[in-house]
């Protein structure tokens, strides 16, 4: 077994990267919910001044990036590597927003759980000495995202109870071997999960077997009990797959109630914002991490946190031909300070 | 700097992966080409025994990935982690191919260039001291690929003479922190390179600049000059974008010629296969490297080589809306013994 390798799925950091420096960019719904006041900035439309959703996308990541680099005092030339990813056919949110940016760049695709993804890869190139200085970064946009996975927006489709909204957000997470933390301690890499789910409108019970599946995982491969986190947050499962997971791990006899929280919920204010199930988009989880947990870990409010987000690795074209939707989910613990 | 890394784009492997197994598996007209008994299992048709191109596509990488693990006598359950991705929407592909594995699973989008990039990620885990076993893995099909980018079949488009052809094959390689060779010694990760072609029947013209750039940056930042490989490869430029990289370097005084190879000019006989300007796809390269470059360095006809590939980072929606064709080219020396 490899030095840093705990079994199972999780591996564990010798000598831990910290957050450097992070940025979150929404749209204007986002902008009106809880976290609105701690995004960086707050597009007024869902175009970012573009002429396309696409387009919007991609100005959005971009901003995000740079801010994250202008916090960090980084220029972009000083990063060794970006890793990033989006929703989008062929990922051309990430890839469009980067393609001036100069850092070498590899391009992933774990539907929504890529904040998670690029945070693991990330952390494991820092900790293996080969950067100091490298970027993880991802976006989704409602309107893009809509085009491409279910109807055209002017279809004005009606949305079942169990449908998310796709976040119109942005975050980017500056990465670097030395500093003072937060520190990423432990990555847990999430394997696919199929229970056979093939409703598209319930993204979250399509997703959540692999989120109860990598944080059960990283707790065995620990030895951590879940009240070693102060809290524990899964990407977009939204109100439904948030109970999954709390009603799956109630009947292995841990009670994660108070503890454990999704992105999709505290991205949105259900009684006031029309987006049924909650949140959902790589955005989703991206935004939640950089405009409200690691600012609430720098105040010192949380200081163990375990970060999971889970995506639905489905297509239109597998959907048609009747396919059921795959989840996966990838966790990363982020403590404030190291025993 | 951290002390893998060399300056620029590349890093150096401390203690090299090895290369434990690889396998091929490739469609009836790859099958009929120059390399056509080197592969390990060809299809008859391009269904793959299954009812749909995608699910064609997910099988032919599954049975790849599956004797990969075999020649290697590794059980999927023994591998840490499985890094792969492919051309389809969501890529699909290959997480449909992997969604049984067990085995937690990175997702990539590096277009064609996966199999170089699953490579350099996969040696920088392992050198990084986070597992022992790994596979790296790719994949694509010609009739999933045309449906996806271009027009249905049953259109029976013109194709001008700078078009490829998508190769219907895939390619996996079990990789190992400890082992006899031939070894992963250096990985040059690209940058994306946009010069503005948007002809999206001429992929070699818009990726031939990024092959350009990250084989420069790796003979600057190693301080190779080309004479050091006894060959070197792109993964899928075709004939129009080989010559396009020879005339590049030709103008710095460099003579690449008679050393320099494309995949997608070796896996198809241009005289008598129909392919126009040579093959592309992820799996041009990845095939080409498990059944005919990797064989070689066995033999030891090929000591040292250096593998790059290169991807086209639009979509169907980006070319739609007027965009430029983006390219990445990723590269990893392999050589058979270390000094």
């Amino acid at each position: 077994m490899s030095i840093k390798h705990m079994g199972g799925q999780t591996v564990r950091m010798q000598a831990p990267p910290t957050v450097a420096a992070f940025a979150a960019v929404a749209g204007k719904l986002e902008g009106e919910g809880p976290l609105g006041k701690n995004f960086d900035f707050i597009s007024e439309d869902s175009y970012f001044g573009e002429a396309s959703w696409e387009k919007a996308e991609s100005a959005m990541l971009k901003q995000c990036f740079s801010m994250a680099c202008d916090k960090a005092a980084v220029a972009p030339s000083e990063l060794e590597f970006l890793f990033a990813g989006d929703l989008l056919n062929q990922c051309t949110g990430s890839t469009f927003a980067m393609r001036d940016s100069g850092v070498p760049f590899f391009g992933l695709y774990g539907a929504c759980s890529t904040m998670a993804e690029s945070l693991c890869l990330a952390s494991m190139v820092l900790d293996g000495g080969f950067a100091d200085t490298v970027c993880a970064a991802t976006c989704s946009h409602f309107c893009s995202s809509e085009r491409q996975f279910r109807f055209p927006l002017e279809y004005g489709g009606q949305r079942p109870p169990t449908s998310q909204w796709t976040v119109t957000g942005a975050g980017a997470v500056i990465l670097q071997a030395m500093g003072n933390g937060p520190f990423v301690t432990h990555v847990t890499a999430g394997k696919i999960k199929d229970l056979g789910i093939t409703d598209a409108n319930n993204m979250g019970a399509a997703m959540a077997p692999a989120a109860y599946d990598t944080l059960s995982a990283h707790f065995a491969d620990t030895g951590r009990a879940p009240e070693y986190y102060d809290a524990i947050f899964t990407g977009d499962l939204g109100s439904l797959g948030h109970q999954i997971v709390l009603d799956r791990f109630k009947q292995d006899g841990i009670d994660l109630a108070g503890r454990y929280f999704d992105c999709g919920m505290l991205i949105f204010d259900a009684d006031k914002q029309d987006v049924h199930a909650g949140g959902s988009g790589c955005g989703c989880a991206a935004s939640t991490l950089c405009a409200y947990i690691l600012p609430m870990m720098q105040q010192g409010v949380w200081k163990k946190v375990l970060f999971s987000a889970t995506g639905a690795l489905m297509s239109p074209t597998s959907a048609q031909q009747g396919e059921s939707i795959p989840g996966i989910c990838h966790a990363v613990s982020i403590e404030l300070t190291l025993d």
